[in-house]
């Protein structure tokens, strides 16, 4: 029976830490050797980190990763590894090492590279044209990389049809709400297709505004999961895979191998030998493995949150965080996902009363915190606006109070939380949230001042189901009541609601879906059944925003749609339709 | 004699103004005609603007293009035009429209995509793969676009070695310093290649980063330079063109025919007739043109920075701008370009003196103001700042002064000129040049404060150069000559100079060129002959400030590498040697 047990490495690598992420690498390949595996994987680009940018264009991070891979190589004694990395000399590739008993065999490099969306892999990488099979322990693999399977048609389909009854796929794909599936039935698909077993092994953690959530698994040649990995979380997948199923499968599908050759005939082949002694029959039994249960999608996105936070804390070098606690459901929000995933003495709320503050802000606060664990720090702006005000009086004598001093007011908690990350070197959390980043119903330099905006991808109407979730979760009012009942409010000026100026939340996120996020024209849109000036007033919001968003922190991607690298939208544009 | 009238519209179009870049187009067309011109070209992507970046994405963009190119082709009766516009179907082009009478005679593709740099073509268009040959006016005539003709071997060697001896490149090629000379260079090298006349029709104004700076030419097939447009400004070009003098040359030089049939053979071809009747030959005389005397070094940046600061103001809708004054020279240089652009009655500046000012930041202030006859504020920061550190002494209270102090004056100034802008709807100049930018010595919130940055990708010592043009070219001290001699600093503590931070200016300017713009590593930069522990802190202030540069305005690019969408570093990033 040909059997390979076989391990997919979900781990954490940082960009650009090669010491780091070969200490990672090494750590679980000595697990894998322990638990009897014969072929460990590795995401993509796990030596240097994912993505790594315009360091690509450096000639020293390409040198520093090929001699990284060196020590690697020599630490793969007794077990065959795949692991992802840039491939370079004149030009350079994103590439997958193969890696047995201590030689580097091959390097496969990647055929499809995507451009679209977040990624610009055109900008570095040159495509690979060449798509081998390789003999592991006697079994026929095909080894390809991320976008490479993304597609109706790709190498996958090559491999399988020149003989590779399982095909590893490694990854570094981006989370957004509900990905998971659409990877596993995807996947699935292929798998089917091709009537082989695939590995999908995906990287876990958070890079700027991106997170990876692990979610690794293996598919068999029916297209069934018979593994998963964790969500969120490093882990190690390890399971037996039985290629000859996939063979039988073959011959009892006679009409298989013509469908095949008629999908592909578009790169070069080879077969390269990496061991054709079968695997070791006799290996340490597997542990059970627990079934892994799958975040519902507000607590996926909650997890999701708390995981982009902790690692661009921790991999910048801060420990600390500081949080503007408005009384609201945005900061209480953004203050509870801090406190998990820093640790709730890591993070310290700031609640800065003013003149239009309700009681119920301050109280609403002080109770979040204590349910946290969290301190709480109170600093009134009364003084400092005051002499602001005075001190502008002289230039705007003539004129009446607007949106000025609204302005004023964000921009003094700003500075306050600058002045307190600058003292103390605790890093500010912004609390604004994905509805008013869309419409510009955030102050630049105030409630935007901030090195992280925890929130700036989940729409208004998602910040409370996350809340609920969390609340459902702790059994009991984590988030108090009162802040989630209460109508949202900036406290800029007396008696102020969102509502306002804003189209009811209800009707402002789908608009702002499909206007942001599915290219939707204003007809389509209305065609929908939205108030016409609803849809109008929003496309107004959105468009003229745009450079707010320009001067915005990095936030977490959980959308199919970011601001940010996500989105490229010119600030100079008369395309519009208001 | 196979002669044709060409005129090159060097106009300064709109991204997504349909209604304006079509009024601009009938307008050219109009002024084209009345000078007996056969064929008149357009940039890249007139129509709709360029670069459109993800506008291209919405299929409502693309509709509206397709449907304004119809008008145009309706009002070209009598002419033949090349026009840059989207084609999209299932997929995108970067096309150009062969119009030839009012009638669309054909679309060619652009086949060779940028995706570096500022570029990100591949993200939104499929490469062209067809290259034809067009008889204009009983003349062949090859047309392509912008990247097509910036590599060894492309379209239009293809369209020479089929009978071109007119090829025409419509373009849309970002500024930066020496960019004029490097475009002629490889243009005349290419026209000398394929034996044949290269018009090269540039756009010309500021998009966002972007400045177009115009700056169009025909040069014949001997390599030189027939007619030239200018800097930096609208222009019709007109000239009339000689192609039998390329013929000529192709019969005598025999091997011609076989080095070109050895360069290409990578696109299909087929030659389409627009018109075969010989362009009439009774046409209007051609006016003397003037010479087009180019810019210096110092004196094209300048101007560079005076549309790119015109456009970016009046494209998004504003009239007026404001500047904090500090007596210095960034500030002064701006302000300087400001009111070339604008208009000294469209200026406002506003000097914050705080404990810390000095008397003669005030008097350059003012004396500078007296000199570009703009208006002066004068609002002082110290209640506001004495408030804030009244506010925050119970919190910060067993701490000394520190960079907090400092970062709270910039803060407040920030705070203050964004006030004024709320208030009257001035747009506010930033004042850091790419030194500061570089470096981080700016503050987030503070002097990074306002809508564009004029002179961010100005090294300091380049900023110094820009003054001493505009004294030389006013014949007096404009920038008076205190605020050239005065020692840079902040003046946010007392005796503060920019030395007790930074390298001494004359060493950081070129290591900051040779590690931000030229990727190389810090032994590389060593061994160029500087200090180790210069360039060391160098790399390390440039490496951990990336997160203050992602929250900056947009500014205008006028070197080769500016920071912005040309430079895409990761913030969370381990990869550092100092």
């Amino acid at each position: 029976m040909a059997e390979l047990r076989l391990g997919m490495a979900q781990v954490n690598t940082t960009v650009g830490d090669f010491e780091g992420n070969t200490a990672i690498i090494l750590n679980y390949l000595d697990m894998a050797r322990t638990a009897g595996v014969d072929i460990v994987t590795f995401p993509e680009l796990a030596l240097c980190g994912y993505p790594p940018e315009d360091l690509l264009l450096k000639p020293q991070f390409i040198k520093e990763g090929l001699r990284t891979l060196d020590r690697v190589v020599k630490a793969t004694k007794g077990i065959t590894a795949i692991i992802g990395f840039v491939d370079g000399d004149d030009g350079i590739y994103n590439a997958a090492a193969i890696i047995h008993d201590g030689k580097l065999i091959d390097k496969y490099h990647k055929i499809l590279l995507p451009n679209y969306g977040v990624f610009d892999e055109y900008r570095y990488f040159r495509p690979g044209n060449e798509c081998p099979v390789y003999t592991i322990g006697g079994v026929g693999v095909g080894i390809n990389i991320c976008e490479d399977m993304w597609h109706g048609v790709g190498p996958d389909n090559f491999q399988a049809r020149a003989g590779a009854g399982l095909i590893i796929n490694i990854s570094a794909s981006p989370y957004h709400k509900g990905k998971g599936n659409e990877r596993k039935k995807l996947f699935s698909d292929h798998a089917r297709d091709n009537l082989a077993n695939v590995v999908y092994n995906n990287l876990v953690g958070g890079q700027d505004e991106l997170v990876f959530d692990g979610d690794s698994f293996i598919i068999n040649e029916k297209g069934e999961v018979i593994v998963q990995g964790k969500q969120f979380e490093e882990d190690l997948i390890v399971a037996d895979i039985d290629v000859e199923t996939a063979h039988h499968a073959r011959m009892h599908d006679p009409g298989w191998q013509t469908r095949m050759e008629s999908k592909v005939a578009r790169w070069n082949t080879k077969s390269v030998i990496v061991s054709e002694e079968p695997a070791k029959t006799r290996k340490p039994p597997l542990s059970r493995r627990e079934t892994v249960k799958e975040y519902e999608p507000p607590a996926e996105v909650y997890h999701a949150l708390v995981v982009g936070t902790r690692d661009y804390i921790r991999k910048n070098g801060f420990k600390k965080v500081l949080i503007g606690l408005s009384g609201g459901i945005d900061s209480s929000l953004v203050a509870a996902v801090a406190a998990e995933a820093l640790g709730a003495g890591n993070v310290v709320g700031v609640a800065m009363p003013s003149r239009y503050s309700s009681p119920d802000s301050l109280s609403d606060a002080r109770k979040l915190t204590e349910n946290l664990g969290t301190e709480l720090l109170t600093i009134p702006i009364e003084a400092v606006f005051a002499a602001y005000l005075e001190t502008l009086a002289p230039v705007c004598a003539k004129t009446g109070p607007d949106v000025t001093e609204e302005n004023l007011q964000a921009r003094i908690r700003g500075n306050l939380l600058m002045a307190l990350s600058n003292k103390f070197g605790w890093l500010v959390l912004t609390t604004g949230n994905k509805s008013e980043y869309a419409t510009g119903y955030t102050t630049l330099y105030g409630d935007m001042a901030g090195g992280f905006a925890v929130i700036k991808d989940v729409p208004k109407m998602l910040v409370y189901q996350a809340c609920r979730y969390l609340n459902r979760r702790a059994g009991y009012d984590l988030i108090p009541q009162s802040v989630i009942d209460k109508v949202p409010s900036a406290e800029l000026r007396p008696g102020q609601k969102d509502s306002d100026t804003l189209p009811l939340y209800e009707q402002l996120d789908p608009v702002l879906t499909a206007y942001v996020e599915e290219d939707k024209s204003i007809e389509e849109i209305v065609a929908m059944g939205f108030p016409e000036e609803v849809v109008k007033k929003t496309a107004r919001l959105v468009d003229t925003s745009e450079y707010k968003r320009r001067q915005a922190p990095p936030g977490i991607k959980i959308t199919p749609r970011a601001f940010g690298r996500d989105r490229r939208l010119p600030i100079t544009n008369r395309f519009y339709k208001w």
